[in-house]
């Protein structure tokens, strides 16, 4: 349960702001991949992220608490085996300067290198989310910053 | 112990490439920081790296196999508290089309939010080792990607 990926990355945004990239379908499109379907406004709503035009990668919306808090959970018996049941949480908290979000993906069962390469691409993706923020263009797949391919 | 950061990256070089940008110091210094002193070629041996003229992060040279691994110590009572006697390893695999970089920052002894930022920031610069190796330039401190100034 520790095994988790925990990053901080803070952004010349607004909560209020940064909210909306991660619950409106079409702006999450603009950071993660192009191709997000399904809803993510509501609790029980199911967020859709399609990779490359063939992988789906699920997500139920488990908790939301405006300009604060984003919480989805994976469900089970679908995408990534090793993401069944793991937790993605937004938290959100202001200084003077700026807005930082805390992100875990929290609930892996063992330390993998699979892990290690999805700890670099959030990262990736959590940069492509300040851009789109701070200059309006983000870089989600199909226009990410490659890490890696395996 | 397994509040660990683990981080995975392609980078199209070989792993002796590689290597010497973890060992050499003027090396270290174009993917880091640019102010690296001390050395890193030898078991025993200290790097010093030194942020914004005034920080400075020190670790022991713990283990080096050419081409595969190298391991660092963060000793007692200096630089970062929360980096105290914690360990950084690179762990080279190549596959046919290029070398993977295991990453890990381990003997956090909690995760917290600096833990979330520094995660952030080991991923910036596993990016800038890529560009240098890649494309023949990093972004090492002061030229960096800031992602958070907390």
């Amino acid at each position: 349960m520790n095994y988790g990926i925990n990053h901080q990355v803070g952004v010349k945004a607004s909560p209020d702001e940064i909210y909306k990239y991660l619950t409106e379908t079409s702006k999450l499109a603009q950071w993660w991949t192009t191709d997000t379907r399904g809803g993510g406004a509501k609790v029980g709503d199911t967020l859709e992220f399609w990779f490359y035009g063939s992988f789906c990668q699920k997500f139920n919306i488990k908790e939301l608490k405006p300009g604060k808090r984003v919480a989805w959970k994976s469900p089970k018996g679908q995408g990534s085996d090793e993401w069944q049941e793991t937790e993605v949480t937004f938290d959100l908290s202001t200084d003077e300067k700026q807005t930082f979000i805390q992100f875990h993906h929290s609930g892996w069962r063992e330390s993998t290198d699979f892990q290690g390469h999805c700890s670099m691409r959030w990262a990736v993706f959590l940069l492509s989310l300040k851009d789109v923020l701070e200059r309006g263009k983000g870089r989600p797949i199909p226009y990410d910053l490659e890490v890696d391919y395996r």
